[in-house]
């Protein structure tokens, strides 16, 4: 089976990180492809930067489906991000979201669940972004950790303001943390270690939904919302 | 006042339908600018289209700021598209989009309201924008008329079309219809008169509603959400 | 155009101030006609109050339309107050309650609003009002400053109070507050400046709202709930 | 023990017949002693009505409170009208709404429950009555009979009318019905054995409800909303 | 008229406590007869126990129906405890279950309530079953002691563990209180006192809201969810 | 890896078809460990089943424990059927029920999802168990087949009420359909073909999710709802 991974940024060496939680978490026989949008910002921080990157990311799909690249299933590595849906309308293989992923996982864990991420600008989207994929019911709280996207290189910082903002959806209730960024993975266990509760990694969490749907032979609905794309005239980007 | 209008796809045309609805809607002292996206699709129908449109809007608005284009308000003249709260990170100015701009005015004059849209496949896209704007809470149905954006041309078949819906949505409890469509200026009226029952046009009153925000010196807020962007590397497509 | 506004108590000093507020956001061309009941309460706060402002604006509403008073739209400026389906099924221009007309601007403005308001004991009023005009779901909270209606002479006293509740309403999430009183006016800007937040008053945001309705010929639904009354025997207490 | 039950319009014959349906559902040693509102509509049927009878209710309430009337407890007769938090406000004694008592009793009942009324424009009215009370969750529907309250005295029409509306609100999924009007005491048993469902009275369920909350010696709080009426002028229509 | 109140744990003292809170609540002529379940956990605290616990009841119920055991209604006295709706389908005659009943209370005394409960842990459990029953919606708060069932019998500890709860509650904004377990009556007169708020005991309201169905002649629906159980093979614990 | 399923009811051969079922869906290299409770009743259809079949797989489960029988998580195979969270209290290992995994699946493969049970009595049940999973909000309906568990024997009839059913949930808007009982594994495919849209089965999706959550090495948190069970007295059906 081969999983295409997306990263919603412009940063290579994001990509890289995501594509090694997402090997990780893979079964043995799961290839990994991860890519890198050719536009669109260098890391995604606020509604602006997901429009930006929500046509980037559906401009590289297009790219690929015409170059007859070959997966059975994508995961759209960017927290809270845009574009999901249109994913499933041009895609005929399945799409799973790093964002609705870590909740479904963290809803049989818990009976509450919270969200951790980078800065606090990005909580509202990640909110909506659980509205919209129906898990956000059993949510407490979406904490930022005041720390953008791109500086999450200095471990020791980003460790330390995770763990504040960790506690803070804990004592608000959650029993599951989802930590909401793509670039985190590694950090899940060290956190769950430290306060001893269940950490949900987005892109493991993705991988594996991806593989069962596959290993199911389920895919997107055709029925509605994602019915297949209209015929018609739309100018891209990469062209 | 000077008023930028943005249609939501490519089409010269339906910009110009759209600038001529406003045009009528406007106060005397009002000037209204009808702008084109530079690039996306020709019509927005369905997610895919919504994100492409929304990045093209917006790549569309920072040019014109860019290029020192003077506005004190914009419309967003796409029912259902995304990239509304991506503009309000971008603009100083005051940014209202037709469709919740035409939710607020109907909460004004029934318990309960509907939508008219054009294709069944936008009616999603159309309820969660609703929401996040927050006024989807009575809001009774979103119920498309089967007809493309393009194919508004043929008058008689749109009207009779949009009629049958209408009469859907009312019978699911509207007591005022919206119409969800950025083309459909004119009918309003019409089908108002037919059914004996308020009709509200996204374009007219969010023109209305940005006027009233410039009139009364409100602007986006810069706490939380929608906080100016940060500086970072974004790799427009239009350069 | 000629839009009146009443007040929901029987002091003359604050139909005075309302009405000095609503011309100041009025247009031009626009009239303002302010009214003050001939019974009820000096202040409405509460539910009794509430109950008993509303009969007695509905009352004055009766009398004015009985006398041929000609208006184009009402204001009610109550905030919080009941009244407001009452005076959509007795007349025939649109009505405009101050609260939902701030909450509706409000949420133009940023993600989530919130309200500030005088006595702790109307903010349920408050909400149950926002939440009928189907406009809650992006209110975080509505704080009271601990001061009576009457009490708002004191500017000093008042302003401080007030900014004190507005950082509660802020802490809790509000992009954006409404000022959930009639009477201040004025403070708006000030509050607005301290906390660098947009701040919008009730009235102003309905007289513009009902200048918008206006002019674009909208008026209540008479299909469902806000029907003309039917005929019967009503004894109103101005006879 | 002593409960006070008010009718909500000025139908002096309507007030009999809520008596007697009060006297046949109260224990042995409680008294009934009911009363008809000096002022306001000959009977409530919308809005307007509702804002009328309500200020003419706690005009009622006040007036016997200042004559030193003895009471336990206020039934308030009045479905789906308002004014029962201001009567909460005004009375030291318990206040049971007939409309949030039958739906209490409903949800012991079953799973589901929805309300048959007389015309269609009062069903708003009590989905906002159920929904501010707490107790909208597990109402399925609300449905109109479209008799007008004083057109209840043809029994066969009235019982005809109700019967399709009940089976309406049945096939919506209710378990349980409520009727949703003072004056149908009576018909529960006869639409209950019809339709083998159970019928709650509201004013039956109303005087029991107040019973057992003087037998606990519970009444309304006085600390948050329901805080005693602030002294204030007040100007009353009797007086 | 006979009550039958069933202990939710196999405590023969608690099975006392809770019928001399019954007796003292009930109307003079009512019967009260109290029951313990043959077997399940020796008191009721998170899922596993009140799994065990609804079985056990439902096991206590279907023996004293075979044995033709005469009542009129049940009262199922383990605050937030499954086996409420099996016991609706299971049985003739009306069932109440405590903690419903102390909700339904609450709402007619305050627009707001809140629950106090023994651990933590059932604070989960408490809130699925308001919810369930109908009513959740005007539930601020369901806050822990920090106390087991069974540590209830230190008095002081509980009463000072109790308030501490009850203050969080209030602050929550609960206007009224509702104590979450079967074996605090008592305590509720105290705690009222103290804070000057109403608290409503689960065991005395459900006592009287099934005295008042009973005298109404109502009982559980058998139109869907809770029809009589199909006849089947069923191994009983109890045989 | 050990995958335990257990049955709801004491039905052997539902047993065998279950497993079956799992296994198909499992991976090459994961193993299935069928089990069927000692007692309870012989199908699950309501919630006097659903309560007794919660304690006899929760007692099943403590069994197994004690017995140190070995597995790795377990999927509970009972659609609606309570337990869930009792087993989440009981084990260390993760404990998926198959109720909440194909709406976690059914999520992502749709806009919106419906459910086709059995017999409408269930449905509310599901209703419920869908709820408090955190996973209800993008399901429009659940609707039953007329057809009791033990009757599914009859493939032709059951294909037909199915197939009747999930046309009532397409046409309230379903895009993705769940299959409402653990004994029809193998006609998901052909009513996928038929309606030509994605059908889950539960009990692939909780196998599938049970082994993803093993290999991402997640299990149930203990802070708060599912710490271990407190050690006390618990007498247990089965000694």
């Amino acid at each position: 089976m081969r999983i295409l991974v997306t990263n919603c940024n412009t940063t290579e060496a994001m990509t890289k990180e995501i594509e090694a939680g997402a090997r990780a978490a893979a079964s043995p026989g799961t290839e990994i492809l991860a890519r890198t949008p050719g536009w669109g910002p260098e890391s995604a921080e606020g509604w602006l930067d997901s429009f930006l990157s929500a046509a980037a990311v559906l401009d590289l799909l297009r790219g690929l489906t015409e170059d007859a690249e070959s997966f059975d299933a994508v995961v759209l590595a960017g927290f809270g991000e845009h574009g999901r849906e249109g994913a499933r309308e041009l895609l005929d293989v399945p799409v799973v979201d790093i964002t609705e992923a870590a909740a479904h996982l963290a809803c049989l864990l818990g009976r509450r669940y919270g969200v951790v991420t980078t800065l606090d600008r990005t909580c509202g989207l990640i909110e909506d972004s659980l509205h919209t994929a129906g898990v956000a019911r059993n949510c407490v709280a979406v904490v930022g950790a005041g720390l953008g996207v791109l500086e999450l290189d200095d471990e020791r910082r980003t460790e330390s303001a995770l763990l504040t903002a960790a506690r803070r959806v804990r004592d608000a209730g959650a029993e599951v943390l989802v930590l909401g960024c793509a670039g985190m993975t590694g950090l899940d266990r060290r956190i769950s270690t430290m306060l001893d509760i269940p950490v949900v990694d987005g892109v493991a969490a993705a991988v594996r939904l991806a593989e069962s749907l596959v290993a199911l032979k389920l895919t997107t609905s055709r029925a509605g919302s994602y019915a297949r794309p209209l015929e018609k005239k739309r100018t891209w980007p990469s062209g």
